[in-house]
């Protein structure tokens, strides 16, 4: 997903620099991610937040967790960022990071996120490519290098060859499949979707009955 | 899949035990199974053959590989064993077993198989069951006890939940993943069907539209 530039992102950004985080300062805060929220609870992260209807979803309905969404496009953490602000003090629970997931091993200390979530990550379908997939396994290290032993990892994605690719990444880099922690088509398991946010691309593909893969695993 | 018994079938077997051998005979040719073909090669063995489509289009196309097809089921892989013999001599290199997948390691030494089939296993979908299903740990251990390190293992259904329940399985026992050995819908994944021979329930659901599910993997 590539938005538009908007005149209006910067100048946003540089007024809501609480909300929404640069790198530098992501990098400073590294090891003390709950000085920045009132209350002092697990953080759960997503990369790729996009415009961010996921990480909302999810800090409206566990106010209880704290969530940091991350996202490299200024465009789509602005818009975010300004959908978050519109409740105001009803979501303390919520930040953004405005940076690189590559990097998600220089803001965070070893077991300072407790889950991580990827949702329709960019597919780079091209093998040349692979290397820039969030399901690579560079990444996977950097992620594993955030959570504690057992820490999760959420996956979903509607791309059918993102899916088959990821789910080799995973199992030859050693992540623990959980049990029934894999659904080829989530929209029809009635007991998976209970609990399911839906994000932005989730809702488009799933009401155009494409099916939306899943995935839940744990990092040693 | 259960077939109506056949009262020919038991007779039939009796008259053709060098192409479908009992599990008696199997347990001694234990280490010896290249002296029962004609050709000393690589021996590829499918575990619940049903009535034999796959390893007879296996051994026809593969004249440089040994095949077995396994079944526990009388009237099954009588009607295969038939099929078989109406090809004569055309196929040296093709023999079934009458016997329990279960007891693969009893008929088999460790490296006498090259590569191992599953296709549209039962799917034993009630959670009690899990010990049945040809993917069960239990049955990936005997699996592993035939194969030579690196040995492969591919696997074919349409049952969803098999699927899911299988990758799970088969990343926590441990068996590498295959770089694009995962195909979640392998009847529209061109280059991976121009080598693909169909069974019975393959051909049965496909032309229903279903997608097919393939996974490749190989054992340490
Ligand atoms: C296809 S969109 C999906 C957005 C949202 N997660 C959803 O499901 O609707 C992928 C998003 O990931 C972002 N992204 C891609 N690479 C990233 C990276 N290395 N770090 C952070 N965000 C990234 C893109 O800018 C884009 O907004
Ligand atoms: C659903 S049918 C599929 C037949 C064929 N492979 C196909 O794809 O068309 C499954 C077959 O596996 C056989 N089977 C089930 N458990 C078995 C076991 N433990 N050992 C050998 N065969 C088994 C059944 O008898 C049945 O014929």
């Amino acid at each position: 997903m590539r938005l538009r530039n908007k005149k209006w992102a910067q100048p946003w950004l540089e007024n809501h620099a609480d909300l929404v985080i640069n790198q530098d300062r992501a990098v400073s805060l590294k090891g003390n991610w709950q000085s920045i929220f009132t209350k002092e609870q697990p953080l759960q992260i997503e990369i790729g937040t996009g415009k961010g209807q996921f990480i909302i979803g999810m800090a409206k309905k566990y106010p209880d967790i704290n969530f940091i969404g991350m996202e490299i496009q200024e465009a789509a953490v602005a818009v975010a960022g300004r959908k978050a602000d519109e409740y105001e003090d009803e979501l303390p629970n919520l930040k953004f990071i405005y940076g690189d997931g590559a990097g998600v091993d220089t803001y965070f200390a070893k077991g300072e996120v407790s889950k991580l979530f990827l949702n329709f990550s960019d597919p780079w379908p091209k093998t040349r490519h692979e290397s820039r997939r969030l399901t690579y396994k560079s990444f996977l290290k950097s992620y594993q290098a955030v959570l504690p032993v057992g820490g999760e990892l959420e996956f979903k994605t509607d791309n059918r060859g993102l899916f088959e690719y990821s789910l080799y990444s995973f199992a030859n880099f050693g992540i623990r499949f959980n049990p029934a922690g894999i659904s080829l088509n989530l929209h029809e398991d009635e007991d998976k979707m209970i609990d399911n946010v839906e994000t932005e691309y989730e809702h488009k593909f799933a009401s155009q009955g494409y099916p939306i893969y899943k995935f839940v695993g744990s990092f040693n």
